[in-house]
């Protein structure tokens, strides 16, 4: 396993769905940035399902608590501890299907690679629950972004084959928070939920994505070759699990672009250089280049399902048929949508760090 | 700049397009492989344009020498440093245009970054030609998988949106080196070398997409929750210059699937246990599930084009027009393929060694 | 700050030392090592002081906690945390002298560093207390050690000036509990007391000497050039407070030695290589030989002592002088072996892991 | 083998002692420094031996090549590589006696780890000739550090038993480059030549202690707990082939100080704070205090003697018996000074730039 993520500004997720808790240890966090247990919670809230209609997640409340690294209301330097202990768990239902391997889950290869000693109880670290690290992680990032007045925001643009209509920041940056679905555009949220009822009466999922956009970057971030911009964030945002593909900017489509089309002319504005397209999503080389960045993530629909489902019993080494009972999410674009900006705050953070934009002490 | 790739396999690239050189170090690789520079060489051969009407690119012979790291045919345990020395540079055209910032290219980025010290000719760190680098290394990882049976293979799907029709593996395999394009349907191939043939001739260029495929992947690889199989892949795909977008399995496509169509049933076939579709593009939670690789790079159209484009003067801060001239290939998506597969047989070997798969010594 | 260690077996520590706990996550253990809280616990009490002749420190006992990476007793190749939760703590009289700058310590270089933000009781992050997270991560890396058979033991071999007599492996192993110095040669403990308890009744304190050694290390261990058996080793006890020197074999009076003394001969004993002296201590070319590995280490004198000393009051920037108070060991050196040992440990149990000694399954 | 060391400014050594060549790989040296090959031959020279009767090695001339990472006479902010290209080489010898394992050499441990496969002629990477390519990173190293002021200093403190007085930095620094042993005191210097030429008359080698100091340190270099001054410092100088022993300040006699004793007194001198005696070696918690740093270095006696030893045939396993034949050192103490001092450079160059303090961009 590999837990730990970032160079300068190093996050180390642990913990399991239906374990003790689940907790991150932030490594290289500037001193004296102002942090309470609220900041954190504030940003881990916007985790939770926001209506029933969406998700029959857990109830419970995911309290953070601040274990190291801050004294008298600032951080001091050493390593934050964040941590949620974990409630309301039953794992009984885990316990009787052990064997038998979910689809789209990481049973099986866990259970190789693991040698049958992972805990799988929920998914284990496999599960979405952990994602709440990377959130507890995010605001603290966020915290540390702001000080450069830089601004992460994300939005569902996709669900279940329906598209939010394009809307400017400001849409996006109102709208975002009004309606469960975290989608900018009201009518089409309206249809996702449609979407989403249906899928979930059906016993079935479904998938959707989601853009994250970052503003106000300083142009320079980014380690080429290896450690780009976009590298390091595909990395980061591939570690949120049913995340199956990343685009920046003009993505996939421009393979179906001109040159012409596609190359985003500079122009001088206000005294500064900056691009009259973005197809580049903000990043050129691998470096920032001032523009807004841009990036899409396409998530899976959720592989826990009712519906029966074929599959193999580990154990017997023969078939079974399955179906997964529990409190299940029809789509989890909505509640992933915070769990994407955290991930790109964590690597803009880092990057930052790197380039010395966010110095070592915070005055 | 973070120049190095891999925990355990470790590739260092170094060099610049019109330097003296370009070349890299590999650090991890298993003592006792045989290695000649002719085995390195036929990778990087396949990086050569295939035909004048994809690309107009230097003609010079790319000879690949070894300077460290073997002995008496054998991998030592040692660092092997790779090298290509540069030949066949015209700089003039790029001292006379350096401060005319080429659009879509990392002109402007690097001069921000580097306080413009970097070296802008022909694209310095950020040319094509660093891809040679990655080859070499991949000639190097790709011995390496051969002893676990591990088969990498790439081709081209679409170009300037014309797409390839999907093709069984056996078919890609035979195809894939019989026309220039790269491509295992010879219909379309022929179709994008008209669409190149006419961007070209506009004095534009077009973009595509590759397919990159594992075969024979040990269960296991991958160390979640951030060092995923499908977040190092993409790291090491978002190096290669014009890379804009990736995608496992069913990918960006899976946002409009149902669960139940997505999720892959598991079935025991030949004693093994095997999935009966592969949307999940060989990859559970992070890690291989013995099922083929499947990722697609999404390749932006080349940035130089021969046609005007707007831009600035960096050096005067003032709008500008720029027309790039010199050698270029109006389509690099054929000369990626060799590229793609390079970096994911790096990032397969670094996994596979991790996993201790590929051991400290070859016997 | 960077408070992780190991390349595959990967430790981080955290918490400080009048804050909520002190802990320590483990990344890269494999899965199926059983583990319980007791053999945690077991390994944590040995840094208690023995007797309050050599130590007055905190009489609370440390509860050892594992907050995730265990199920059903055994590892899971999850992420372990490890955690104590500090009680019995009365920082009063820090913030008294806080600006006090105690010589010896880190208080100075801590404030420029962190800018004054840095939890200043007890010495924060810079307390002895924070060892006890190396002794958590040592009994972790100890009982991966114990499945290929490799000792690790540590012992007092100097304390204020008194020297143990060398005592064969035996006699350390059975003699290294039998008293609170941690010293094998029982004679030279009574001294030691001695020393000890004069010292702290003038107000003052002493220093002294731990050996560290391993047996039964297999032939391999270490990757050079930079990541040598020697490096690593010194590293990871470097971090142990007070450390000031290390020397491994004949160390530094092998400076006075000829070469023809110094080298060690090379015969075969029960069909095995070996050498008839050890004056590598184990190492050569940075690799472990297969002999003991034989390091020391120095410790400084505790630099908290009763006694008044010159110093500076940072914020009013004038000299002034300082009496610490509170509890404090006259010397923490027989404390200090169990951390040697565990950081030895760690960092032997990492380097087995890379070369694959230890698997990433225990079976 | 691991053969990267630093975490923003990396160096990656390469080469054999009879291969093609050595180079090393320098990532992360911040754009705009002047550089030339002559600024880094300058330091390779040193390495070179003064004189025969300290020295019979090689008298090839090690040219310096740069060849990536500057243009125009600046670093680029691109990795540099630097490289000698090998000449002179008879490695007839080694081949005869490679069976032979060589005592005090890595000769049996690079066998066994490397199975054999590892170039054994001249010691292949474990020579002292790999020492150059520290040397390439230190010249560029110091370069950096002469930028913010900071210097280092190393010099012979002892040879063969025979002690060097103790002279003030000025005197060190004047007379250090007086005589072929690098040493400070004239008179010692003429004694440990006697003492050298002796021991070579006799077919026998001698060690010693190098001092290295680093002035004009600004305060906070150092990123505890696990990247310590001391640790990285140590690891840094124990890749340096025949160190077998480092300590920081009083080092080891600090185990027979009394803290009142040991603790360097704050006070405050020309409005700043300062200790008025240095026995912490410039480094309180792992943090430079603004003192000068002071490690000692001790080197054991070159175990490439003429004189008849007792050995191993590996290939038959049989008791043999050798005499090492061809150029070597009576001692290396001398030209390992250099060594030591960019090794130190290296080292504080990359946490003076984690630490901000160097910047990305020279201006």
């Amino acid at each position: 396993m590999e837990n730990s993520f970032g160079k300068l500004f190093t996050i180390t997720s642990f913990g399991e769905s239906h374990g003790r808790c689940v907790g991150v240890i932030i490594d290289g966090c500037p001193a004296g940035l102002p942090l309470t247990e609220d900041d954190v919670q504030k940003e881990v809230d916007k985790r939770r399902p926001q209506t029933a209609a969406v998700s029959t997640s857990r109830t419970e409340e995911d309290k953070v608590e601040i274990l190291s690294g801050i004294f008298n209301g600032f951080t001091t330097g050493a390593p934050l501890s964040l941590l949620i202990w974990n409630k309301d768990i039953d794992s009984s239902e885990y316990q009787k299907t052990r064997h038998l391997l979910r689809p789209g889950h990481a049973d099986y290869t866990a259970f190789i690679k693991y040698g049958g000693f992972n805990d799988f109880r929920g998914g284990g670290r496999f599960s979405g629950r952990i994602t709440a690290t990377f959130v507890m992680a995010g605001a603290v990032a966020r915290k540390l972004l702001n000080l450069i007045d830089v601004e992460v925001l994300a939005h569902t643009i996709e669900i279940g084959g329906v598209k939010a209509q394009p809307k400017p920041p400001d849409d996006v940056r109102k709208n975002v928070d009004q309606n469960p679905l975290r989608c900018a555009d009201p009518e089409a949220a309206r249809e996702m939920l449609q979407v989403i009822e249906q899928a979930r009466d059906e016993g079935d999922s479904v998938g959707g994505i989601i853009e994250g956009m970052a503003f106000n970057i300083p142009v320079g971030l980014g380690e080429p070759v290896f450690d780009t911009l976009e590298g390091d964030l595909a990395k980061a945002l591939f570690a949120i699990p049913a995340v199956k593909g990343i685009e920046f900017g003009s993505g996939f489509s421009a393979a179906q672009k001109r040159g012409s089309e596609n190359n985003d002319p500079f122009i001088i504005k206000n005294g500064k250089i900056v691009t009259t397209t973005n197809n580049a999503g903000g990043i050129l080389g691998g470096i920032s280049n001032g523009m807004p960045i841009v990036v899409r993530v396409a998530v899976k629909p959720t592989p826990s399902i009712a519906s029966r489902q074929q599959t193999v019993n580990i154990e017997k080494m023969e078939s079974a048929s399955l179906e997964v009972r529990g409190r299940h999410d029809a789509c989890i674009v909505p509640r992933a949508v915070p769990v994407v900006e955290s991930m790109m705050a964590v690597t803009l953070c880092d990057f930052a760090i790197r380039a010395g934009i966010i110095p070592e002490v915070i005055k």
